[in-house]
């Protein structure tokens, strides 16, 4: 790529960002759009929406700037949970590493990189006519001493990540202890999952847990719920909240029409007053749910599954760490999630079953990532415009054309790509969710790491060692010839990287702040409902799609920064626009779902620990290649010493991300000793595990419009 | 190798069997090989001496044969513990294994592979002068529709040993379970040993543990012992120990010379009683001795680890289960052993410590499996005579006679490999001593791991690639092509396998049976010692020695099963002679040391099922190289089903090999919540994890000799 075209998508995506910020000061002042962009100001009631005009509303104003700018961590921990925290901390902690390591690269290896002499077109005359591959590693001289100075960069970046990354990790487990310590007692903390529950004939699955808990922790054991199989009743009381909510829409509005033919496509036969048809069906709808209630409370539908609560932390804690019965296979125990954090869909309960279904996703998201590839080879086309002339020859006469040729290479790959991985993470989800998990923190936890190692391996990988799967999967099966083959094929893409984080890390993030989609879709269900009335739901950051893209971008930075020093601050300004938008967002659009107290940060740990093992495996191919075989040896202590620090971290630092250690777990038990609401919260306690299909509804009865608990509670359980 | 060599082989080896079998009915009978032959007879007390000479005493007798074969499980498991049970149901195992395999492999495949005309020199008029490769599927030709009986062959013995695996996981799963709920209350299923103890300033170790766990398991804890550094006492304790058994010696013998010159060399000086000399400096080194000991009772002395001891199981295993401290790294524990079983020399508790010296470790093993490729490689050199004739031309002459030759390929490369394999399971002991594992158990389980994947890597692969380091490792690191190179490397070695079976194994079962070394040692001492004063050490049997071996000849065995059938009666030899000869082994000469209640068995089970991926590598590959590429692509699925059904009995078997689930634990404490010598035992309790450095000695005092607890406690773990 020319250095023109990467100006021309600069210019693209600077506007695009400039006018994304400036539409939304403006928008984001508009009444009428409150509920896209403050839903969670307006849930928690603190915005009042006044409808008189001002000129005001339609000057772009910077405050909202100043207000995420202020934002302190404890303010974000206490608004927005740990988990926010942790993902602002990894903006920073980027932000941290690249500034590190853009000092290094634009101050020392860009001016190095620029004095060699190895590409003999270099013209600074004409700057963008060059490649740039003029401001890259390529144009070092093979053998020259100047290469000693990317090695040394190299390591110092490396000792670096490694220190930021450690304190880091202490931090946020800290955090972590420290959180739990001040947290009130909750349901989640007293209560396991116990799953493929062993039941005599003639039994039933209650009696069972109840006879097993009592015997084997008759001191701590308080009570247990039973998981019962609900997926036909979820879609009764799904049909039932949809008439329902026609029907609240109905009564509010006196203009509507009430009336409606009975008859085929309600044009013929008499007419019907619209408002007792709804309340009928309902009725009849709410008489079914009844019965199918009764019926799943018996002991037929019963899942061998149960939650199990208990009278300490403690309690619960050994209960789940110990193996219960002689078979390891029966009686398993897991943590339970925050109750209204439990998936109650795919309630699989069966030993067999789970390991089963876990197999068959993995094969799932391996033939998703092969079939992925297809468009990524077609992205690749794209780059490589003499191909496309070739195999497409009608397109030559526009391709001719620079400025369409400049959007062609600049621009219009990253965004095809874009827009596909657009599609992963809610795919992911659906995989991960089939697997087994019990809660959707666990569920967007797992499709976390998936979309991760996706975009690692179909974005980095695939448009790196561009050919056919079996090529890609070949190198891989042939571990000695990795470094080499990487390090002739990575220094090669790094004006598409570059691109790729201008068009897909600029953009993206303005347009997180712009929330396109949900703007467009209220725009477009505003004519026909009266927002008024309607259900306000405050959406949840998905983690499992934002925290991949922050993290590829981690990974292009490391293992671009001595290759191609010219990512570095494009990266930096990525990072800065995320660092901004999404604490403002944490302030007006997300409110948090669940808690997982710091879970996904593990997660971020091994994928930089990744990101610095491949940068080192590149280096030795590059060094080796660039024939100063010292330098390539001398690397190699670096990829082993960065593994044995992870193994040090992970035993430092993960078992606290599992559980709780003993030691907390009895210093909070003794703090509720002396808690006078205690009693109060274990009868609470006992209900708490229920799944929301099985409580009582009464639409019908309800003549004003009620926030029902059941439409509460199961739209943020089913969503 | 030609059919005569192997013939010369198996009739040297079956002569020596013969021999030592001859040797040992007639030696075991004489009452001064006792101590070699039925140490453990004479130490139960079961053996009378009867010195007056009987002619029946020279005539070798079967009765011995007929008292193993009689053995049943139950009394192995009551005399020798599930070890030994473990033990022999491996040799079971294996024995059922190639029974069904060598059915298959005698009465199919031979006759299909001497059916073959790949090779065309096969003679059958004259044998002896084929090679054996007529008997091996190398007779088979390309492409034959031969080879799907082959096929059909792996899929059929994978099968089997799989349910074979299966049921006998779940036999000794269950034997382990009945084990511990049968078992009377011992110290270790109380007692935990917790290392990297925090100690604020001024404050002792001994302190810290009582403060700690009075305040985290105030219910449950019943008292600790602190480890300390007692390397110096250990010295001279053993010095105290050499000195009296000196003097006992001197005491007991009147006709021995009691003085000696007390100058230079004993020579000058005037003449001094010996036994009050020896008196003297006993009592000299036992005031020291208790010196020593009030010293290391100090703090000074003491080691951040510590036995603390629980009121009931269940209160050791919520210890041991749950993370204690908010640092992991610290407050680490893990499950006491026995109280005799504990290795008080290198007790290395801090964490980093520990972590380095298994570092270390690997490296070592690592430099030790590359070194001892020399050897390796110079045996292999003597197995191709025509290389060595090139090498050495001047032994030509010697290399042309037939019988010479013969016993240079059949049977010296094995003799030299088996020597050169006698010295590692004393190597990897010691360095598995030093990784820091606190019991001889787990030392020896550790180095049995080393011993079997040191065995494979140097045995198995460094004999079918023959070349350097470096090629092998590069083998290993171009995983696409294992299954092609093994395809073509495998198959030529048969014949050298298949006499390593019968020199190795053979020979080595029977000396096992003989005890050439310590009849040796016994023969040699005899003139020199009293032995009927002397200590009566009653041997362990050293797994860590003899289980790598038989589970090498089973991954031979499952290897080599459908290549080279021709290996598998001689496999079946080896494997009744062990059976009987373990089994007599049992009853007479050892006794256990420790009990790890068949913690060995995961070792065999994995060994098995790595032997069965490396067959199904192998099948891959010679099915393609026989070009019928259907078989070849056919048989893929096997590794996969076979490493899946691995997972799942790890799933199901392995957690209870690692620790008692809650259900036994409860049983057992709510047993002894009746029992009226439970105060007895807790009392006992408190003092039992001392090390023995630490006991109070006297042997200057003693008068008449006594068995100290010193001496039988010390010996016991020192050795």
């Amino acid at each position: 790529m020319l250095v023109s075209a990467l100006v021309t998508s600069l210019a693209i995506n600077s506007g695009l960002c400039v006018l994304f910020f400036t539409l939304y000061s403006i928008l984001r002042k508009q009444p009428s759009n409150s509920e896209v962009y403050i839903p969670r100001v307006l849930a928690e009631g603190g915005y009042k929406k006044s409808s008189h005009f001002n000129l005001e509303r339609l000057i772009p104003s910077p405050d909202w700037l100043r207000r995420a700018w202020k934002l302190t961590e404890d303010d974000l921990l206490e608004a927005s949970g740990l988990d926010a925290v942790v993902f602002m901390r990894l903006i920073n902690f980027s932000l941290r590493v690249f500034l590190f390591a853009g000092v290094i690269g634009v101050f020392v290896l860009l001016p190095v990189n620029c004095s060699g002499d190895a590409l003999e077109y270099v013209d600074f005359a004409d700057l963008s006519n060059n490649s740039l591959d003029v401001f890259s590693i390529s144009n070092v001289a093979s053998g020259s001493s100047l290469l000693w100075i990317h090695f040394s960069a190299v390591y110092l970046v490396t000792i670096f990540i490694c220190c930021l990354l450690y304190y880091e990790y202490r931090y946020i487990c800290e955090k972590r202890t420290s959180y739990f310590l001040a947290s009130k007692p909750q349901p989640h903390q007293f209560t396991i999952l116990v799953r493929s529950i062993p039941v005599p004939v003639g039994s039933s699955v209650s009696d069972s847990v109840e006879r097993f808990f009592s015997e084997y922790h008759p001191s701590t054991y308080l009570s247990h719920s039973v998981v019962r199989r609900t997926n036909k009743l979820q879609n009764l009381i799904s049909d039932a909240k949809k008439l329902y909510s026609r029907l609240v829409h109905l009564k509010s509005d006196p203009n509507k029409q009430k009336y409606k033919r009975s008859g085929t496509f309600g044009l013929f036969g008499p007419k019907v007053n619209l408002q007792d048809h709804y309340k009928k069906t309902l009725e009849d709808i709410e008489e079914n749910v009844r019965l199918e209630q009764s019926e799943v409370s018996l002991a037929g539908e019963e899942v061998r599954a149960a939650f199990v609560s208990f009278k300490s932390r403690y309690g619960a804690a050994i209960a789940f760490h110990l193996q219960q019965s002689t078979n390891p296979t029966r009686w398993v125990t897991e943590q339970a999630p925050e109750p209204h954090d439990v998936y109650w869909p795919f309630f699989s309960s069966s030993f067999i079953r789970r390991w089963i279904s876990k197999l068959v996703v993995i094969i799932a998201c391996i033939l998703l990532t092969i079939l992925f590839l297809i468009p990524v080879v077609l992205v690749q086309g794209l780059t490589n415009l003499s191909q496309l002339e070739i195999y497409f020859p009608f397109l030559t006469s526009i391709l001719t054309i620079t400025f369409v040729s400049e959007v062609i290479t600049g621009y219009l790959p990253s965004l095809i790509l874009l827009l596909f991985l657009k599609m992963v993470p809610p795919v992911m989800e659906g995989f991960s969710s089939i697997q087994g998990y019990i809660s959707n923190s666990a569920i967007q936890k797992s499709a976390c790491s998936k979309v991760l190692w996706f975009t690692v391996w179909n974005i980095f990988f695939a448009t790196v060692f561009s050919g056919s799967v079996f090529y890609k999967i070949s190198i891989f099966l042939d571990p000695k010839n990795i470094p080499a083959k990487l390090a002739s094929a990575v220094p090669a893409q790094a004006s598409f990287f570059i691109a790729y984080v201008v068009t897909s890390g600029w953009t993206s993030t303005s347009s997180e702040l712009f929330r396109i989609i949900p703007l467009l879709w209220s725009l477009m269900k505003r004519p026909f409902t009266d927002s008024k009335d309607d259900e306000l739901e405050v959406p949840a950051i998905p983690y499992h799609s934002h925290m991949p893209r922050i993290l590829f971008f981690v990974l292009l930075g490391i293992t671009y920064f001595f290759l191609a020093p010219l990512i570095l601050p494009f990266l930096l300004v990525y990072l800065c626009l995320g660092y901004i938008i999404y604490r403002n967002q944490f302030i007006n659009v997300y409110a948090p779902r669940y808690e997982t107290a710091g879970k996904f940060w593990p997660i971020a740990h091994n994928s930089v620990i990744f990101s610095l093992v491949l940068m080192h495996a590149i280096a030795v191919g590059v060094f080796t290649l660039k024939s100063i075989p010292v330098a390539s040896t001398l690397t190699f202590p670096l990829p082993v010493f960065t593994l044995l620090f992870n193994e040090y971290c992970r035993k430092r630092f993960l078992p606290n991300f599992i559980a709780y250690p003993a030691e907390s777990l009895l210093k909070k038990d003794r703090q509720d000793e002396n808690d006078p609401t205690m009693p109060e919260f274990y009868s609470k306690l006992v209900g708490v595990y229920q799944d929301p299909a099985l409580m009582p509804i009464n639409f019908s009865a309800n003549g004003d419009r009620l926030n029902s608990p059941l439409l509460s509670a199961s739209s943020s359980s089913h969503s």
